[in-house]
C-alpha cells in the first residue's frame, strides 16, 4: 500500500522515486499512476506526497484520468534538453535532473520498475554525475509496497477468482458430462482433447472480462508430472490419469491476478493416484492451517518439505536436482504480477514475511513424470486482519471433476 | 532480424549478449527465445553463436519447446551460488559470472530488455567487479536488431492486419447500418455509445485470436482532437462529427502488432472536416509516395511538416506547445512493441533509417479539440526489396464508414 512506500523511502533516506514506463507497462507503473492508460510516461513520488505523474502532451486526458496530479513533460524543459543534448541517455539524465529539482527533491532517488535497461543504467550513472544517490538493491520499492493489499484491491483480486471459478466449473461440466470409450473421453460424440479444453479456457475469460496473459496449464500424464508444462493441446483426454488445471487470468481493467490450481481425473482413480492426491491435500491444509501474519513465508516451505520427507517423498531441499517429488516452493504472493512477494523459497537471501493484507498462494504438488502422475492443489488465500489466512476460492478440491 | 544482432555486437566489440526475463515478458525476450512459455529464464548470446536459452527445471519442457538449445540453471551451480551469496545482487553477479565464462565469452557484455531496475544495476556493477565490461547505450542491441523483420514476421504482422481490418469492417458495418436521429445514432433501436463500439471491437479482436494488449483508442470530436485519447464510452455517437478509431491488437500467438487508424464520420460531412480530412490524406500520400530505404526517417517529418505549415497549420516543429493542428510525429516501426524502431521524430539524437525489412506506421493527423475536430489516417506498410513501402491495409480510407 502507498503508505508502505512513504516508510520505505525513509527507511533508506530516500527523496524521491521515478517509476518511468516506455511502451511496455509493468506493474509498478500500472500501481503507482492507477492504470494510466499512456504508452509513456514518469511517476515522481516524492517522500510524503503523492506520487504525480508528468505524460506527452497527446495523452494528457489520459494522464488526468488516473486522478493523479498531472504535469507535462514541457513544464520541465524537455523540448530543448533532447534538441541540445548529445545523446538520449545525456537529454534524460538532464530532464529528471530539472524534475528532481523543481519538485523539490534533495540528493538522493531510486529508479524502478522494469525498464530499458542500458538505457537506464546510464541515465542513473549521468544522475550520479550530477551529484544525486541512486539506490541499489535486489527488490524495488513499489514491488515491497504492493505487496499488502489496500481493501479495493483484495476485492479486486475476489472478483478475478469469482470469475476464474466460473471458467474452471466449465472444464468440470465438460468433463462430467463426457463419457469414457476405451482409453478416451468422448464429448458431444468427438474425442475430447485438451486442445477442446484450452479453448473452452481462452474463450470463457475472455468472455468474463479477463485476460489470458500467460498460457493456462492444461496438463496430463507426464506433462502433468512438469510442474510449468503447459500441455500438449492435440493430446486426447484421457481417463485414470491425471489432469492439471492451472489457470492465472487477469482482470483486463484492474490488472489484477487469480491464481487457481485443480487435478482431475475422469473415470475410475488409480490407487497410486488418490494416495499422493490425499497426501498434497494433507500438506495444503497443514501449511492453510499453520500459516501466520509475523512469520517467515519460508517457515512454510520448511514445514511441508518436513512433512513430505516424512513421507518418503523426495524434496528439492534434499535433493535440489531431484525431478521428482515435491520440486517448487509451496506458494508466492498475487498482484499485478502472478508472481510477486511474498515467496516461498528456501534461498538464504529470502526474509519475506506473511502479513496482514497479503494475497498468497499456498499450493503443494507431488510429480513423478516417469510414472506419467502429478499432482498440485492451488488456492489464492488473503491474510486477514486475525492474521490467518481465508481462501478466496470456493471450488471442490476433489479428483472428481 | 538475428543475423544484424552479431554485426551489432561485432561493431561493439561484444562478446555476449545476456537477455533476462523475470516474470514480465517483454519483447526482447519474447523475439530470441522465439515465445518462450517460461516464467523465469535467461537468453545467452555469444558472438557468431545461437542464442541458448537457461531455464528452471520445472520449465523445461517450455524451454526445449522454443527449438533453442536449453541448460538449466543447475548446469551453473546456481544452488550452491544462492545459498552463499550474502544477497540476491551478489548471486545473480556470481551466477552470470560463471555462465559467461562457462559459454566461452571474454570480457564484454550487454544486459537489454525491460528489467528490474535496481536489481539489474547492482548485477551489472558487480560483473564490472569481476572485470566484465558492460555495454551502455540509449538503445539496446536486441532493438536494434528486431528492426528489419524476416519474411516470417511480415507474414506474421500481414496475418494481424487481415485480421484487424475484419474488426475495422465490423465498426463500419454498425455505423452503416444505423440511423440518424437528431444529433445521435441509433442502431437496433437503441441509441449507439462509443461503448457499443469498443465492446464489438474487444470482443472482435478476442475472437480473431487476437488480443488488446493496450486499449483501443475510439473517440470522437473534441476527445478526437486529442491523438492518445482512449474516448469517452458513454458517450453517444454523434451524426456530423469526426470519430477516431485507432486499433493496434496484437497476435495472440506470436505476439506482434498491427496499427490501424481511420476516421469517420456518420451522416453529412461538415465542409471544415471534409477539407481537412482531404489534407491528412494527401499528407499520407506525399509521405508513402516518396519514402525510400536508405534515407532517414526524421526527413518524412520534415517533408510532412514543411506540407502542413504550407497548408498555414501550426505544427509542434513550428511552435513545440502547440496542441493544434499537426502534433505528433509522422510514424514509428511495428512488431513486438506497437511503437519500436525506426522512429520518425525530429529530435537531433534520432539517426533512425528507414531500410529493407522495416515495417513502419505512415500516420498524419490534424487535431483541433476546441473546434471538436481530429483526423488522423494510418496505415501499417512494409520496405519492400524496391526500397518502396507497400501498404499491409486494403480498408479505404474515406470519411464515409
Amino acid at each position: 500500500m502507498l503508505s508502505d512506500l512513504d516508510r520505505l523511502m525513509r527507511e533508506r533516506e530516500l527523496d524521491a522515486l521515478i517509476v518511468p514506463m516506455h511502451e511496455a507497462l509493468h506493474p509498478s507503473f500500472r500501481w503507482i499512476t492507477r492504470g494510466a492508460k499512456v504508452t509513456r510516461g514518469y511517476a515522481i513520488k516524492l517522500t510524503g506526497r503523492d506520487p504525480i505523474l508528468i505524460s506527452y502532451p497527446m495523452e494528457r486526458d489520459e494522464a488526468a484520468a488516473t486522478g493523479l496530479a498531472t504535469r507535462l513533460i514541457h513544464d520541465f524543459g524537455y523540448d530543448a534538453i533532447f534538441k541540445s543534448a548529445p545523446n538520449g541517455i545525456a537529454a534524460y539524465a538532464d530532464f529528471f535532473d530539472v524534475v528532481l529539482r523543481e519538485l523539490g527533491a534533495e540528493s538522493s532517488l531510486a529508479i524502478v520498475g522494469n525498464l530499458p535497461f542500458p538505457l537506464y543504467l546510464g541515465i542513473a550513472e549521468g544522475l550520479e554525475t550530477k551529484s544525486w544517490r541512486v539506490w541499489r538493491g535486489s527488490d524495488d520499492l513499489v514491488q515491497l509496497a504492493r505487496k499488502r493489499k489496500e481493501p479495493w484491491e483484495i476485492a479486486a483480486i475476489r472478483s478475478v477468482g469469482e470469475r476464474t471459478e466460473q471458467v474452471v466449473d466449465r472444464v468440470r461440466e465438460v468433463l462430467r458430462s463426457s463419457t469414457i470409450d476405451g482409453d478416451h473421453l468422448v464429448h458431444d460424440g468427438r474425442t475430447l482433447t485438451l486442445g477442446d479444453l484450452k479453448r473452452l479456457v481462452s474463450r470463457e475469460i475472455s468472455r468474463l472480462g479477463m485476460l489470458e496473459d500467460h498460457d493456462t496449464i492444461l496438463s496430463q500424464g507426464r506433462d502433468a508430472g512438469i510442474p510449468h508444462s503447459r500441455g500438449d493441446a492435440d493430446a486426447i483426454v484421457r481417463p485414470g490419469v491425471p489432469i492439471v488445471l492451472d489457470i492465472f487470468p487477469a482482470d483486463r481493467e484492474s490488472g489484477y491476478f487469480f491464481d487457481l490450481t485443480r487435478t482431475f481425473c475422469a473415470g475410475p482413480i488409480p490407487e497410486e493416484l488418490r494416495r499422493i492426491h490425499a497426501d498434497v491435500l494433507e500438506a495444503f491444509e497443514l501449511a492453510r492451517e499453520s500459516m501466520r501474519a509475523g512469520t517467515l513465508a519460508s517457515s512454510y516451505q520448511t514445514l511441508v518439505c518436513d512433512f513430505f520427507e516424512q513421507r518418503g517423498y523426495a524434496t528439492t531441499r534434499s535433493n535440489p536436482a531431484t525431478l521428482e517429488g515435491y520440486v517448487h516452493s509451496l506458494g508466492h504472493g498475487v498482484g499485478l504480477d502472478v508472481h510477486e512477494k511474498p515467496f516461498f523459497g528456501l534461498a538464504a537471501t529470502n526474509r519475506d514475511e506473511i502479513e496482514i493484507g497479503d494475497i498468497v498462494t499456498i499450493e503443494p504438488g507431488l510429480y513423478f513424470p516417469d510414472r506419467e502422475l502429478g499432482v498440485r492443489i492451488e488456492d489464492t488465500l488473503v491474510v486477514g486482519e486475525d492474521g490467518r489466512v481465508e481462501t478466496l476460492c470456493r471450488s471442490s478440491r476433489g479428483l472428481n471433476p
